[in-house]
């Protein structure tokens, strides 16, 4: 029997990819839409590439209360969270306790420390459930996945940044310190709401910093994550960009190599990490690209010694709404059910 | 058992795309990739989005030559011929001698008349294999489809004309005089190859017409299927535009309305038609784009009448690289096979 | 002496535009920048291009308020308006009033026919003033603009539609009934308020029609110029798009030839009526692309015949933020003031 | 009397670009244009957007061998060379000869030590002319371009990179050591050849990085330029990158802080730096975008402390082929010429 999922905030831009992908799984089927401010539409209204789709175009997107979280225990096995921080984690919280597990999307239960999130986004409202939710990253936390009932769904710049960079921390083939991670985002990371610096004429040719010097929320997700593959304390300067494409983040990130450290090393110790999952570490002087991995659940990874800096190159390339997003939330979700990751994902995107 | 499935062109983009969707196909299975430049390069290294992919990036593309065709007896049930026009009818006429089934995603079979074929591309290097090609398009040939040897996948900017204007001159509610094709392409209709006028900072600015006043090759295609649709000769003005997007084409085309039609109808008789198959019509004002089809296997129409000119606009997007040519060629060899239309293909697109 | 110029409205594309090429004219000088949502703003607030530039970032948007138009007066000879219909007839009204010359870019004085304008825009705050207006298409109304104390400039559509279809009209080389117009704009056209239709991942791989079948407002404009040049009424199919990239329009136009006539006749008028002004006639089968245009204060118009279909195809390519608003309403106060039509814009866009 | 120039290598982007300023200028005039495949092309042919203007689009480029530079006596007084290496010294050789002043835009005559130079480009055709080149960053050597007979000016990552770290290295602000740059570029930096990387559909959605790891050739101008400021040799990792626009570069570095470095006083060094010429240093947390400086001749800077790490993100955008090359070019032959920096060249670009 097929799991059933709900697609709490179906209707943005992870939640549209939610569909996509669930529609293409095989163990999963979609058993509810719930929205916000298009609640009470029609799914093609609100995605109309659904339009005319037997099944699917028709249903309706509804109003999800947290208070009424409970009447969906008997439609669904699983829910998706895609909402706004803190309304995710009311939903998620109310999901849970009606027996419903729960990937989360938002940045709720990303971080295992409170404080540092209330730092970041105000107070939590539901603390108590942080220390049972798994960093749905399945490349780092295959183990802990496996049957966990909440998972929090990494950040986009996060799995760009954590992916190329842990292999090297957990090996000691980088100075823990002083490493520096620029990344540039397709536009897509910013969600559906149209907001001026997303406006088209003043995007297309627009290539931008934004949030820089420590002041981007994604930070402390990051710092968490490669201070666990470090075993020690990890402070990076993180520079977000957007760049006049729609999907993908590439992060090209600058590590300190230790002494003796060669680009082959750092590829064979990202090989060894990501012999399951969905990394490609590439070869023979190839480098990451958006261009590759839009629409696939796949990242690809590369390395790079600059010799005369001693400074390693390592850099990532992933969807930011699939590996950076949905397919990474089914990827997780797979794996806590047992299947492998992979099932029923899109591993070759759409080329060009 | 699997139908295999060989791919002759694998390296182009409509091969690359068929790549993407047998993958996700459940009934179909990649038995040989040729391609002819790229003969013996790594798929990894042609198609770097199916690098680290088990089982697929580490097969090698092979030299396809049509004298050695009956070597893939036995190794492959059906082609896909994705080559330059002559080529692709050499090669699909040797593999239909070696018994397996062909579906030619070039012009090579599509046109009936060997005269019109020769005055559009040259001498046809099979002409007497015309007869039995059947012009792929499910939602007009679907009888014929059935057990065919070999399908004629038909074009891009064809299907987006056909598909809204078919209907609308079977039901008699427009005039068969007269008819008007404005398409706007995106830039992978041009193929893989590299030239000025699809060089990036040639083109993410400019929109401009090309092939203007029944030059494009892609006319007679147009005007034999419209024709057999209005079981009268139709003659149209088509002009094939270049737009600043990778994949899409958005066709608007323009034909005076009978005494009486409206919008209505025309709705009705799209409907009707496309009871079966992949074709949306889109009703309530909303009008298509190309936008909601990326990655999708389906068609969006949509009709609106000009009362004071008595005109009716009817509207067509597509991907050019599924509807418009792989996806339709597989959908075409799904009902070839007996299966639903829709089976193992993406009828929801990557949204955004 | 300089020539001071006033632009209410200064914030927006329109109003960018003329501050970027009233800079770059010998005869004008900014003398003053009003606005409504962004008075109080340094310019180089509202227009980051202009930060850093002494004697410009640090001028202040001043609140434009119609009752306090005569505080301009001694200020700036001529305002150019640039504000939402309604209101830019207002500001019109009261500089007129104020002695000031004004050079309106909104569709307020484009209507000769009051009712026309009520009709698609409801009342109209300035009836009195559509008599002394002059339509500012320098290339047709040329011995009109001499000295005119309101200068209606063209929009965009109407720019490019009218450019190459107007000689055709006048020289009868074409029937009058039956024109469709098919235009594909940029995103700029929408103007700097961000909307959902415009939002970067939802336009830049999308195209679309809008306001089809006689709903757009710029239909009536493009009508009475027609009409104007054909000496009868005309009534055309006009389908606007919009298409992802920032700036320009390409029109295709489409109308029936009457016979004898021949696309060399098309460009022999065309080069007849534009002598003078900043239309260039393309010739040897080279057709109009917005790259080319970009930035630029000309017009490319090419024909082309479809002898199968008895129809000639015309084509324009105009930038429309350039000769489609602000150099082009530039263009009809040179000329206006005795000077010659491109005095101090430029002619050459950027290219790439 | 105005200055005649002439442009070698005028069909390429530099070259298009010149045309474009010097047309624009009001002490130069076009008195030659030389080119290499494109010789006796009209200009028109070669550059679509100049059609039509008298004068102009009927010109033909010339057929430029250094051999008979001589003829050029007499003709022109400066020439801008804008061809290949090796292939524009030779040019700037022979028209020296021939008593005309250079201004080249190739990497010729950029690298102060000619084994620099042939360690990344191969043998220098003319070694005895680089003590006499300047470096033709008005901002940086201003005194040296008086009166100077042979200018370089300037790569458009070297422009980009040096300036907003040039201040701060002068001012001891930052270390001299473990400076990286991460630049983000348009595709116009990649010329005017149609190549598979610079392919519309395989760019308009990927983001790369490319010559990783000191591998690029303009890495040791950026150390040349950055020694000078800093009085001491400086390495630095370069990464470039490749994005989805046409013109300009992001670049984002990142340097130690000296104890107590803070971000005014990078802002107060660079305005003092940068009192004369065309760079804008932002303030108030606003952040550079290609945007902004699309055809302009400015450069925006600004700068982040992330007091966390000690780290001081320097930030710059250009127009590649305005500050990044051509009105750069033209800014260092006013200051040649003894003109102001900013005659005849736009401050403020196409917005947007």
């Amino acid at each position: 029997m097929r799991v059933r999922v709900g697609i709490v905030g179906a209707s943005g831009y992870t939640g549209a990819e939610l569909v996509r992908l669930v529609l293409g799984h095989p163990e999963l089927e979609l058993g509810y839409l719930g929205a916000r401010e298009k609640a009470g539409q029609r799914l093609g209204e609100a995605l109309p590439g659904t339009e005319g789709i037997a099944g699917l175009s028709d249903r309706r997107l509804e109003a999800f209360e947290p208070g009424a979280a409970s009447e969906l225990r008997g439609r669904i096995d699983v829910a998706f969270t895609a909402l706004p921080h803190a309304a995710s984690a009311r939903a998620g919280a109310a999901l849970l306790e009606a027996g419903i597990r729960v990937v989360d999307l938002s940045a709720d239960f990303r971080l295992a420390d409170a404080a540092v999130y209330e730092e970041w986004y105000g107070e939590h409202p539901a603390k108590a459930l942080l220390a049972q939710a798994v960093y749905g990253l399945p490349e780092l936390h295959r183990a802990e996945l496996r049957g966990a009932r909440l998972i929090a769904a990494p950040g986009c710049y996060p799995t760009s940044s954590i992916l190329p960079l842990a292999p090297l921390l957990s090996a000691k083939l980088i100075e823990p310190s002083g490493i520096v991670i620029d990344s540039k985002s397709g536009v897509s990371g910013a969600g559906r709401s149209a907001a001026a610096n997303t406006h088209f004429p003043e995007t297309s040719e627009g290539m931008r910093a934004y949030k820089v010097a420590g002041t981007h929320r994604h930070l402390p997700e990051i710092e968490q994550e490669l201070s666990r593959a470090a075993k020690t304390p990890i402070t990076v300067v993180f520079t977000p960009h957007l760049a006049p494409f729609s999907r993908g983040i590439l992060t090209t990130a600058y590590a300190r190599a230790r002494a003796g450290t060669t680009a082959e090393q750092c590829r064979d110790a990202a090989e060894g990490q990501y012999r399951e999952g969905l990394v490609t570490v590439l070869r023979d002087g190839r480098l990451p690209d958006t261009l590759w991995v839009r629409g696939s659940a796949r990242a690809h990874v590369a390395y790079a010694l600059d010799e005369r800096a001693g400074v390693v190159v390592a850099m990532c390339a992933i969807d930011n709404l699939a590996k950076g997003a949905s397919a990474q939330a089914i990827q997780a979700l797979n794996v806590c059910l047992g299947h492998p990751d992979a099932l029923g994902l899109p591993q070759v995107g759409t080329f060009p």
